[in-house]
């Protein structure tokens, strides 16, 4: 098949916050870069994912141009609440480190990206299909795809870089004697609706309970989004909003908060895991985001996760390329991992702290109580979780 | 059979650390008691145990003037090491909260307790036998037993306690439908050693390996403790010398520490188990230290916590036996049980953040150390571990 051949600096598979973020970053830096993704604009529009970022997620969108539409439409949170053993309480990431998260899904993430990379004529290319990588080994790595009006093309650049999600294609060119794998599972799911109904609280709150874990989070002035812990194989038709109510009202009752209740839009089935494939670096090709690394949700990781990792890949991208600097590269993954890692313990804690796990005893749920308990009375325990919960600093 | 019968206000079933503390700190209120023991005085002084007291600890036996030999002949530790991923890192547990702990083993703590005990007047009756314990439903509870010159005895009080360790009788006397147990087991022991050498180091290093936990300890300035992480069911005849040299310098050796080698005294297998017992009260009867309550060693808590228990009981038994006040023996339970649960999630995390589970996947050791990173980069997350290391205030 002849193919419509184009060169550039950075190709990029993956569309997502991740690739967008990595592409608006480069061109700052007079770098340039080919986005592509299989999936239409409106189509990762329509992807309801993590609602919390990181301070410094935050200013990557406001001062490197994105948009300051999060510091206007997003929830400024100055805290968060764990509700455990009858009671709630609160650690104050103002009072304790001076800092805060913002509530702004990451679909308005998406947006304001794909909207800054069109406003700057950045080359993104959505809804491309038949999409493979080559020669990632060479000076020359190239992503090849058929774009949205049937043509063939083959973007050669001088990097290749894999943003292209948990289900990367990118990561599977690493070959297993090359890579190395880490990976767990849980036995237990997030069951996530979105209702319509004002809040039920200011900020998250975190309920542990001996029915299981519930989150209590928020969206709109009209929308919220509320998950509780189930069995992964839950069958989401098999619940009635009365029926997911009495669970999420009882988990959280326990604690001493109430649900504003509303009609149910939305029921998914959100599955945990962790995964890290090492290192993030084969050859020419380098890998960001979900591609490399899935967190569990608990710790609203996944995507400041990966907008710190293109952070640290645009800054060490413009020391390969435009400075000729050849450990570059291996300092982004030296870089990356070491927050990755920091992340992963974050996510893990956050969720065996908070979760029952099937196989509990009544002494490991008392230990979880002890465990809070030690957390909240501590100022040192409180700014450590505030610490992780905002975002280590780079 | 006939029984010499006697009263004090408060029969103490254990003379160890908890039970001649407690009667110690009791007579420092004008308020009598008698301690009973099966073990000899000599036996007692035998069993080789933990060797760290923390900050109050010490403070304990210096200000109610039981000795101030634990300032004369202990090691002042101002912190410790974590190895892990390669390197070490020192927690400085003076730097991040002025506090320190002693390195004094329990037998020292003993010894000055009985000798204290003798000094002051102290009723107290070791090698005691056929013990039994009555009518604590009554305001007469008594404990019965054999004196070590073939007396029959029957001692009545006004409160029974019992100290007497983690194969309690008292506990027995709750009945099952009063009492709440909490229990874990770990799939691993310590293999704990004495040698003749000097220090390896100034203080305790807890080392990560990726061959399992093992513990760098001290005890004189030519005898030295030693652990590592086994199988619970290690047959210690099984391991020469050498073959516990070359495991405890490999497990050190991969953090760049290196041990002095001498020979080997004593060798032993400390199981792993945690255990709670709720509540520590049944009407006339309370509980304290081991009777109450086990913890792994790994965070070593269980002198401490059994300190820590007497010191809130003593001044528990004075409100209810001088002052009337019904509340305060319920007090002591809400006090007590209030540190035994954070000291339970203390040792249970040191015990997980260090030591290899069978189980462990790769996931879970890169985990650990994205953990111990996570704790020694954050002076919020040091701080915290060195609360917890030094004891909480009471």
């Amino acid at each position: 098949m002849s193919r419509t051949v184009e060169h550039t600096q950075v190709a990029i598979v993956g569309g997502g916050p991740a690739g967008l973020m990595l592409s608006h970053l480069l061109q700052r830096s007079g770098i340039d870069s080919i986005v592509i993704d299989i999936r239409s604009r409106a189509e990762i529009e329509q992807t309801h994912r993590a609602g919390i970022l990181e301070r410094d997620s935050v200013r990557l969108l406001v001062d490197t141009g994105v948009s300051d539409r999060v510091l206007r439409d997003g929830y400024e949170h100055h805290g968060i609440e764990l509700g455990f053993g009858g009671g709630g309480y609160r650690i104050d990431f103002n009072e304790l480190i001076g800092a805060s998260v913002q509530l702004y899904p990451q679909t308005d993430v998406f947006i304001d990206l794909a909207d800054a990379r069109a406003r700057d004529g950045g080359d993104v290319r959505f809804g491309v299909s038949e999409v493979s990588v080559a020669d990632v080994t060479t000076d020359h790595p190239a992503m090849l795809f058929t774009d949205a009006d049937g043509v063939a093309r083959e973007v050669r650049a001088q990097i290749l870089v894999g943003t292209d999600g948990s289900r990367s294609i990118c990561r599977k060119e690493v070959p297993e004697s090359e890579r190395r794998q880490y990976f767990r599972e849980y036995p237990f799911a997030w069951f996530g609706i979105l209702c319509e109904a004002p809040p039920s609280a200011p900020e998250l709150i975190y309920s542990h309970s001996d029915d299981g874990f519930a989150l209590i989070s928020q969206r709109t002035d009209t929308l919220q989004r509320m998950y509780f812990q189930c069995d992964p194989t839950e069958d989401v038709d098999a619940w009635s909003d009365e029926r997911i109510w009495e669970q999420l009202q009882r988990r959280v009752n326990a604690n001493g908060y109430a649900l504003k209740e509303g009609p149910i839009t939305s029921k998914t089935v959100l599955p945990f895991r962790s995964f890290v494939q090492e290192p993030m670096r084969y050859a020419n090709m380098v890998l960001a985001g979900d591609a490399a690394h899935t967190v569990p949700p608990t710790g609203a990781k996944g995507l400041n996760l990966a907008l710190a990792d293109v952070r640290v890949l645009a800054e060490c991208l413009e020391r390969h390329l435009r400075q000729g600097d050849t450990a570059a590269l291996d300092d982004y993954v030296t870089r990356a991992l070491g927050r990755v890692w920091k992340a992963q313990h974050f996510s893990y804690w956050m969720t065996t702290m908070l979760h029952r796990l099937p196989e509990a005893s009544d002494f490991d749920v008392r230990r979880q109580i002890g465990e809070l308990t030690s957390i909240v009375s501590s100022t040192a325990g409180s700014t450590y979780l505030a610490e992780g919960y905002t975002g280590w600093p780079q």
